[in-house]
């Protein structure tokens, strides 16, 4: 992964997200405060800008313990009932550390599960509506529940016993799974990937209260540095004199048509007045279900296609978003965007059936492919983010490249779906000329040649983090 | 019936609702603008009333033409492709044409139809948003589809070919049913009894557009005069000076804890300064599930309580609701709520499990029975109205009468469920004295006995009207 690092040292200095990281996560200062007054000054030497879009609530949420106080916090932790976290647990955890979730504070409490389920919103003090459409949410069993019983407060344990936050001023109230899972996919059919790893083998209990997270995440898997927190990322912007922050959600590698819409979009927004908008590009690094590519290859091919050139790193921040992934289409879309007004995006690229996959059951789509682009639209709490409707690129047979489809010559385009993409790659073959950058194809076919070696057939188990 | 509107005799004649009811009926007015204009007017010579609570969107919508034009739009209606409705969706209809379902002006288009099972509510044009809980939808087929094609406008017959409608400028969509009642209910299990009834053999597609009502629904069943419209009730509260209108759904007989929880609301309301505040006692028309008590027997009953004295009827109006049923909990409570404020009450009264129903497959309630009363109290679009939680009444064994239950003398109170009130009348047993009147009573019984003398055990079939 060095080479993407090198890549960011051919630009200036200050356009490379990955230099101040480590100091930003080590000094575990409460950033949010300073970022927020940067947020709402007015600059006088700036351009068009006025500052990044605010977070959510008004106030980007920071939930890690200062340093100084960790060690006390461990041995409050050890003093008090033990929970203990799955793998997608500790990512949400993570998740609400860093306020990507403003202005949650922690797991969801039953009046902020109500509203996500019903109204994908939350209703602050002051009347002010955010958007909330996926259930951030931790069960307990019975046994559990009992030995909490009278505590205020519960230890958050990781896999190795190790304390990971504390919960504060806890509500437990019951975990209806099959409510749950209707309202957020439209479906109870069997084969959900987040149902079947997160909720249905769940307890029948959910523990909602404050966070107290004792250190930053993190996962030791040579991807941590890519992992920068919303207020680093608007650090970044800040420091890039970006004002306009495009965010670009994937979870897949990246063709030329991804590219070539990235880079149109840069243009209209220049078109519009906008002097720097800057792309977040922004992987999703958490659970994935069993046949999506892997975050660690999906960052390799990501690293090629930036080696390619064919984006520009001046104006390009890659980063890691550490969110699991729901699979719940126009429900989980509005996470998707809400999580980046937070990381300070005030556009948002959606695509064709975004967060979709097949109905786990029928031979069909799980979600009409136009739904996610509407609901996101019309979703409350989202009104400050504008919407970009993703144009649909296709291999144009004549040009020999990806190009916007153009129905006057639809014969010229030949569709590559994933599908047909998986296959390519499984199979060694090579896609047209100008699909994909070659380095990007060699990762991807290097992947599914590492699964054939290990298994022999078998599906992939889902990969958490 | 007619014993009821005697006993509203009784009352000074501005109090008697039904006189006025079939004029309004039959001139086919807009009243809507009329009633807006009082509304808003402040009033000199008024106590401390200020209006009542305007519709949602500002204006109660009405969708009957004119009498003037009817014959006109029927000969229109006669050279359009028709679409036949079934009784459910008759009874929209009428839900829509007398704007129950304020600010929508027909079934619902595509963006409402989404909206309202993501987000529960419509944002209008001004920004501002309404409560839309329920998808209030019409089903076609794939062959009525192709006879539609390329019209703008579809006439809706009845189950004798007479047109009831016209929709205008069509929009014609995909019809999920699975997502439809996974978001509405919070299961897909079979069994829901809306679902079975008008969803699951309904077409794949969904026709929305703007409604012209040809005239009035009416039923021809005894129980028309007792349908206000909500510009019919909005003009009785304005006669009677109330300043407060508080609203009572119900869709089963009425004992003595629902009177006792009237008159206590009435005197809260007293107490809070409030002059003249009025009932609004508002049966539930529409289809039912098959082993509720028919509206007709539930008519009757109310009658014979009514009768008996319990409530004032100075200060109550007794009117049928014409909407169908969906059994869907926290979501449906929303439109039992909303519907209301359009027709003038600022007030709701809401119970244990509104709108509950046993789970239709595990041995359980579907909806955790405190979750309806707090979704409606964080609803979008329901803020104007004031929530009043049902306060328990139990049997209460010392005084033999209905009272609200007291924990610190638990032992005292018995609990009769509305699984053994039914069990009881089937069984032509008495409840304790004090229950309900003994009039209200001998209805039950003589429903139950009507039901063992028509069939031998059947499950009797679901009352659509």
């Amino acid at each position: 992964m060095s080479s993407m690092s090198s890549l960011f040292m051919k630009t200036p200095s200050h356009a490379n997200p990955f230099q101040k990281t480590p100091i930003n996560l080590n000094n575990n200062k409460p950033i949010s405060t300073r970022v927020r007054t940067r947020v709402i000054q007015p600059r006088v030497k700036a351009r068009v800008r006025c500052g990044l879009i605010e977070p959510d609530g008004g106030k980007l949420v920071q939930l890690i313990v200062p340093e100084s106080e960790r060690d006390i916090k461990k041995r409050v932790a050890n003093d008090l009932p033990k929970v203990k976290l799955s793998r997608i647990d500790v990512e949400w955890v993570h998740v609400l550390s860093e306020g990507w979730a403003s202005p949650l504070t922690g797991f969801m409490r039953e009046s902020e599960f109500l509203q996500t389920l019903h109204f994908n919103s939350l209703r602050l003090g002051d009347g002010s509506v955010v958007n909330m459409s996926l259930p951030i949410v931790l069960d307990i069993d019975d046994l559990q529940k009992d030995r909490i019983s009278g505590s205020n407060s519960v230890a958050l344990i990781d896999s190795n016993d190790e304390p990971v936050a504390i919960l504060n001023n806890i509500e437990i109230y019951k975990h209806n799974k099959e409510e749950r899972i209707a309202r957020t996919w439209g479906t109870t059919a069997p084969g959900l990937p987040y149902a079947e790893e997160a909720i249905t083998g769940a307890g029948d209990w959910l523990i909602g209260g404050d966070l107290e997270v004792i250190q930053p995440i993190k996962y030791h898997d040579g991807l941590d540095r890519y992992r920068l927190s919303p207020s680093e990322l608007r650090e970044e912007f800040e420091k890039r004199n970006a004002d306009a922050v495009f965010a670009f959600q994937l979870r897949n590698p990246v063709h030329n048509g991804h590219a070539l819409l990235m880079t149109d979009t840069r243009r209209r927004l220049l078109e519009m007045g906008y002097k720097n908008p800057v792309l977040l590009l922004h992987p999703l690094g958490g659970f994935t279900k069993a046949d999506d590519v892997p975050l660690s290859w999906r960052m390799k091919q990501h690293e090629k296609v930036l080696e390619d050139g064919v984006l520009d790193p001046e104006n390009t921040v890659v980063s890691i978003f550490p969110s699991p992934m729901h699979y719940a289409g126009p429900t989980e879309v509005q996470w998707h965007a809400k999580a980046r007004i937070n990381a300070g995006a005030n556009f948002y690229i959606v695509g064709r059936d975004p967060a979709g996959m097949a109905h786990p059951v029928e031979k069909r789509d799980l979600y009409d492919a136009d739904h996610g682009k509407k609901v996101l639209s019309m979703a409350p709490g989202l009104e400050r983010l504008n919407i970009l409707p993703f144009k649909v690129a296709a291999y144009d047979k004549k040009q020999q490249k990806m190009e916007f489809f153009d129905p006057s010559r639809a014969q010229d385009f030949l569709f590559i779906s994933g599908t047909k993409m998986r296959t390519l790659a499984k199979n060694k073959e090579s896609p047209p000329d100008g699909f994909m950058c070659p380095g990007g194809w060699e990762v991807l076919v290097e992947y599914y040649d590492s699964l054939a070696a290990n298994d022999s057939g078998r599906v992939p188990q889902p990969i958490p983090a």
